[in-house]
């Protein structure tokens, strides 16, 4: 097995932990953005949001939620930021799903969510809505 | 009620929709970041993922699960960011907790997620945890 978060949650190779639950494990990200960054992942393997179960899925996010009330009273952050990335084009760099707690504070000069807003074509916009809708299961 | 989305929620002022369940309304967002951007939020109003139930939580997830792979689908997205703000510190606009699904496509020139990776101080990372373990409820 190569994929190193399998590896984590096998006690193969350490982690510091935060949350240790039959579904999910939650532990520090060793390269953090801001402090108290940290990731809660399912145990059993799962790539991305397309092939996790739905029951692995509210699992985590149930963790996401404790870890961020945590880590919020812990560190006194003044927000949080929660990031999970799907597919090499959005970023994502270990291939089993994980979600990202990031502590925000004022001005803390982190780059994530500042992207520029501005109207969008709203014809455009139904457009795609139309489209999307069709592929709703 | 001055909430603009629970106004959406409400058909006080309309939107683009693209899934309308029981506990969960998807819909476009009007200032796209990328092509198909599109938030999904729970009915029943909820500032953050501090204040939301875990039922209308799982409920979102899993909107957004479905949403995920429809838009995904649709416009043929190479990857999808998921991400979701609290607080002002983090960039949360409007105070009703949403989960924005962004697809994504190579050299899509997004900032979103582009952070730098830099190894973190290992003594403070698990003085961190510790600390946060404390907090965990």
């Amino acid at each position: 097995m190569e994929c190193i978060f399998c590896k984590i949650i096998d006690r193969e190779i350490p982690a510091v932990k935060v949350l240790d639950e039959e579904l999910v494990l939650a532990f520090m990200d060793i390269n953090p953005s801001n402090q108290g960054h940290m990731l809660v992942a399912p145990k059993k393997h799962a790539e991305n949001i397309f092939d996790i179960s739905e029951g692995d899925l509210a699992a985590v996010i149930k963790g996401v939620k404790r870890c961020a009330n945590a880590v919020e009273e812990a560190l006194k952050a003044e927000g949080i930021t929660v990031l999970q990335l799907n597919g090499r084009a959005s970023g994502q760099v270990v291939p089993h799903l994980h979600i990202h707690i990031i502590p925000r504070w004022e001005n803390d000069g982190l780059s994530i969510s500042s992207w520029e807003m501005k109207p969008g074509n709203v014809e455009e916009i139904k457009d795609i809505a139309r489209k999307v809708k069709e592929h709703i299961s």
